[in-house]
């Protein structure tokens, strides 16, 4: 076995600086280049309080760990050419789904002559496309239906696609929703941008909204309380003020973390964190469930899949002492693992799941038993 | 553009059932066929809603939805087996790491002779291997340290190795803990398994541990304590009660939930889905940071790297209102997006992330301040 050593080399650190940090200007970057190296300080005094001989053990390892590092990089690329091969696949899918719901093109046996039953039901046989597509979709799925108020269905109505793509430098992801033509706002395109800290970590950095331009009177996250002046007030304006509104369209203004984290309180900063942990939770779902799987949420199947699978879970449960332990090369006693069971946290149509934040009240203020607009 | 319908076939809900029901009774196997039957129902209404033509052109979306779901099986497989395969790769690197940190293999140029150095500070230079490097690396991942008791260091000093890997039906994880011989406990290998609900999502069904077979008046997950009787008591032995304590070894008896989650109010639910998000943050810390990067861990670079990529997250500021908007196929006006920024939740040094559940008391009963064995 080897024994050549890896130490960390402090006058390399200017040279490898990640691209990002070449944009910055050479101040901000001597100021970034100081940092490193007093970060680089830190960790060559762990090593020296090592012993001689445990040190060159460590040195070591630290070499078997940059071969991992390269090898997992690796990884990393190919997972993601994997995704994207993956999603140019999905696209023309995709594409033929927007075509058919919005009334692009038409499929074949659709009859011009209202039917009897059309008729009958006072339908109307030209609608085009297929009227609330996305909004029923989303309205299926658990998580989002408790972001739906009533008031946001009229301008959801106009929701005409649900795009996604990741992003790079920041990492993260963007997605799109394409609206029509509607009387609520000027935007065709609302995007909300989430950037992450890490490559493999679901470490939310900071979530990103378009400024939505609502048409006059038309923004449904705000009511507008208007109160008469008192009798004998020298201004006889009445006073206008406005309240925030439980409303999805509150998910294109996340919250805010202030410049200052020593600012909030302890209450304050676990809300915070509760928020924008289930704005994240919402914008997963988007990505993951409902773009892949619109059609399957609009006709309930979604749903059904996720109660058989639970279904299935629960009469499976005599078969789970199975012992699927690993082949260990490392001669260790296999005492067997007595393994004490905790009951399953999520039953058929309870509704309640793990890893789904609790919800949490939107808006900047106490909601209103009754938001419309006024 | 065809028009073949795709209706759903009841008769068909007997032979595609999932191989696991396969293993049910007829009796059981009745009931789930009804069930489904019912919720396949559901799914019938759904559609009965709509107009004719609307609901040819839903069923024209399902059959593209199907070949969606066939092309994403096909993902799966194949994300799967390059996961495998990057496993493969790392394993060898993950035993020659075993064998130097337990001192089965010695690295060269390890010198017998105690240095000078090594005799002024009284440092034994025959120590075998890396003397607690587990137990570090965990402590310097700031998930692991809130978990990491004073009192679980003489016990994790014992731990050898941690290894991982992905179980199938039910689809999850586990972890394997392996422990030196040791005068806390009989085991030599924890198990902690997590089972999934979901292929594609991060959702818990629940979390199974080891049972732990502590020697006599070694759990340090209890404190005993002992009361003198009353004077004039009949009974005159000593009463003992034991408390739980705060410990890293209460993570191999995962909270469970109760039998009918009817039982429970709505703030021990909450706090018991607090405690298995936390739950489910430490098993997948373990498995995606510690077990990957131990060595990054044990000398604190792999903390430096998160430090430093906040810095370098906070100096690109400048440069986020670059547009990167798709090119869309669809003749939608592309309105300016006028990005409201929410500001970046966590800091360098301030400690607080997104996505890291609150810390919740582990353990069945009030944590006493101090919590000694007895």
């Amino acid at each position: 076995m080897g024994g050549e050593k890896d130490t960390l080399d402090l006058s390399d650190l200017n040279a490898s600086l990640p691209a990002a940090a070449a944009a910055l200007s050479a101040e901000d970057r001597a100021g970034l280049v100081n940092a490193l190296k007093s970060l680089a300080g830190q960790h060559a005094d762990v090593l020296e309080t090592l012993s001689p001989n445990v040190r060159k053990r460590v040195e070591f390892l630290r070499e078997i760990q940059g071969e991992h590092d390269e090898i997992e990089a690796k990884f990393f690329e190919e997972r993601a050419a994997l995704e994207a091969k993956y999603q140019k696949l999905y696209e023309p899918l995709y594409t033929k789904r927007y075509e058919i719901v919005n009334g692009v093109v038409e499929v074949d046996g659709i009859s011009d002559e209202p039917t009897s039953e059309n008729a009958a039901e006072g339908k109307e046989s030209d609608a085009k496309g297929v009227p609330d597509f996305w909004l029923t979709a989303m309205k299926t799925n658990e998580v989002l239906s408790e972001e739906i108020q009533e008031r946001d269905e009229p301008a959801l109505k106009y929701l005409k696609d649900i795009k996604w793509s990741r992003i790079e430098d920041p990492k993260g992801f963007k997605l799109e929703f394409f609206f029509d033509t509607n009387p609520f706002f000027k935007n065709s395109i609302l995007t909300k941008t989430y950037h992450m800290v890490d490559e493999d970590d679901p470490i939310l950095e900071k979530a990103i909204g378009t400024e939505i331009e609502w048409h006059p009177g038309k923004n449904i996250t705000q009511k507008v309380l208007k109160k008469k002046p008192k009798k004998g007030s020298k201004n006889a304006k009445p006073i206008t003020k406005t309240e925030a509104c439980e409303s999805f369209f509150n998910f294109f203004n996340p919250p805010q973390v202030p410049d200052d984290e020593e600012d909030i309180d302890e209450e304050t900063a676990d809300e915070l964190q509760s928020q924008m942990e289930n704005d994240y939770d919402i914008g997963t779902t988007i990505r993951d469930k409902i773009i892949p799987h619109a059609v399957s949420w609009f006709t309930g199947e979604a749903v059904q899949a996720d109660d058989f699978e639970d279904m299935g879970d629960d009469d499976e449960d005599d078969d789970e002492d199975d012992d699927d332990e690993d082949d260990e090369d490392e001669d260790e006693e296999e005492d067997e693992d007595d393994e004490e069971e905790s009951k399953p946290a999520r039953k058929s149509g309870s509704g309640r799941k793990q890893k789904v934040p609790q919800k949490v009240p939107q808006g900047n203020a106490e909601q209103p038993a009754e938001c419309k607009q006024q």
